[in-house]
């Protein structure tokens, strides 16, 4: 099962790789940190992410965290310079196919590559940031080609599983067709909603609810990284955005003409998505109901709305807080198993709390 | 100050109209409830809403719950019912011209009737789901027509402040267009990338993550309900939707022909969107930070989390909590004003919480 014993080299010590190190560190791995930009190095390896590698060095893993522009060149550069010992590189990229293609254009044998995607920390960024723990419990994808070295899976997925990560085996096109529709479409729609607000006349915003911050939350993305991402994704996002295209213009014909029928057809097709997204855990969803409790809006009372709802036993799926306009209470949503509900409404009003369903 | 005085008539005793009934009852006015449904009324009744109205009675305000599909005809045999005494009329729902021009359409005099609209319980339905807490601290859209009398717009606005909300005055024009761009057009895109996630390999969404969530979350409203809210606005919503089109089909450009100046551009108007959107209690957003927290998915943990929390002094803005695939641990994000972050995350530490940001 061990068979990844380290040295272990990170190039790009951003999140992503200076929080790979921290976790292979923890492991007791050796870590070896490469970096474009020295100051980078140095503040990974003062966090404890590993120490700066040296030229004679003979990394057992490589892994590639550099942001997805520079994949494909970097990827091929780390297989060229590793070929005399054999090293397995990895990456922890957002995108798959273009990074092998351009690695393929190059001329490199790719038979020790091993596409990764921890599905985690894209919003943040900056080695400062990094966590061993920022794995913790998130998917993993593992996207091995055609010709990738079985074993070279194998010991990507170790590193995937000692960050604290699920590894999801997947090929690197179906990987790139799920996050285009999983993440860079939903990103991409969030930000045309939000840029229609950017639009709008001030006073018009007041009605906002919690709806459309919800929807329009992904968008503060950086648009710089986002654009990389997409852009290295442009063929399997194309293909959905026309799909996308397609069904509102079918909504647009629908509200225009007053087709009653086709519009609740397209919003059915809604809430069937949304009970499709796999449910906590990865089982399947389950219905849940939500509790609201009217909560003064003070640091202590939160705790102790917690510690109350801790009493009833029921266990908390989910939370919101809803933002309110101009009073110093607040709006606390619980979601909860639906059948434990009734327990934790009547629980938290015999401690005197104000809530409804 | 105290023009209401009631009695108050509630015409529909569903989520909305029940918690209207609820509200005013703890003021101390007299409610007389109406409902096609006598179930309905027997509910509400029982609920402590007000009773049943009799042929006799003669409210001083009557509030139209119905749905959005015979808001109008319903609001004119209430401006024609109560015309010898002069009662006000108004009305909760989601769309206000429509109504408004059934109401001109009829040949009914309509000055006596003031529209309102209270952002809050829209995606819950029925009168045991009603609560006088319900609009507390939510803004209260009053949308006075051109003809409406001075008085009417003063008694609506006094009945929106009684059950807790905040008055935002606006013209029903205004109003359609701005709950279009932030409710109806957020709400029927949100159903579109939901909809795309429903023709989905299932194992492409293992892939899940928290942004896909937050997108679609409103997707699982009532197509019913959403249908007819949406047709009761369909002018603002298909304009909106057409500007949607338009910079979808930029998008779609940019991401085929590999224009990332033109991609990045429509990004950063995203970006612009979500800063628009104001900031809690109404003022101007605050930068803020998340903390993020490892919590063992038990119900103890989380209450301790935030008493932990709580000692820190730092107020919490919002919380998410992170569902995770196949492991029993969570991640749950602390969201603060950014100048408190560090110190959250410094004094959950020395509780012995692993932290990141």
């Amino acid at each position: 099962m061990s068979a990844l014993t380290g040295p272990v080299e990170i190039i790009g010590t951003g999140l992503l790789g200076t929080s790979v190190g921290l976790a292979c560190r923890r492991a007791g791995l050796e870590v070896l940190l490469t970096d474009a930009a020295p100051g980078h190095v140095r503040t990974a390896r003062g966090l404890g992410a590993g120490r700066k590698r040296r030229k004679d060095d003979r990394p057992q893993l490589v892994v590639v965290a550099v942001p997805p522009d520079q994949l494909g060149a970097v990827i091929a550069e780390a297989l060229t310079a590793t070929e005399a010992y054999g090293a397995v590189v990895t990456d922890v990229g957002s995108v798959k196919s273009a990074p092998l293609a351009e690695v393929a254009e190059r001329g490199v044998d790719a038979r020790r590559y091993v596409g990764g995607h921890p599905m985690a920390g894209s919003e943040r960024s900056g080695p400062l940031a990094a966590t061993a723990a920022l794995f913790d419990g998130r998917p993993w994808a593992i996207t091995p080609h055609a010709e990738a070295d079985a074993e070279a899976v194998e010991l990507v997925e170790e590193l995937a599983r000692l960050c604290g990560a699920v590894p999801v085996r997947l090929d690197p096109e179906s990987h790139d067709r799920a996050v285009a529709r999983t993440s860079h479409v939903p990103h991409l729609m969030s930000a045309l909603v939000a840029g229609r607000l950017a639009a709008a006349p001030v006073d018009h915003l007041t009605l906002s609810g919690q709806g459309v911050r919800d929807v329009t939350r992904i968008a503060a993305g950086d648009p710089s990284l986002y654009g990389q991402i997409v852009s290295g994704n442009a063929a399997a996002v194309a293909e959905l955005l026309g799909e996308v295209r397609a069904q509102l213009d079918l909504m647009i014909a629908a509200v225009a003409n007053g087709d009653r029928g086709g519009l609740e057809a397209l919003l059915q097709r809604g809430v069937e998505g949304t009970r499709a997204i796999p449910g906590k855990h990865g089982g399947p969803q389950t219905p849940s109901a939500s509790v609201f409790v009217s909560v003064p809006d003070t640091p202590g009372e939160l705790a102790r709305l917690f510690v109350d709802a801790g009493k009833s036993g029921v266990n908390i799926e989910d939370v919101r807080i809803d933002h309110d306009p101009g009073r110093p209470v607040g709006v606390v949503e619980l979601v909860v198993a639906d059948d434990t509900a009734e327990v934790l409404l009547t629980s938290l009003e015999s401690n005197g709390w104000v809530t409804h369903r």
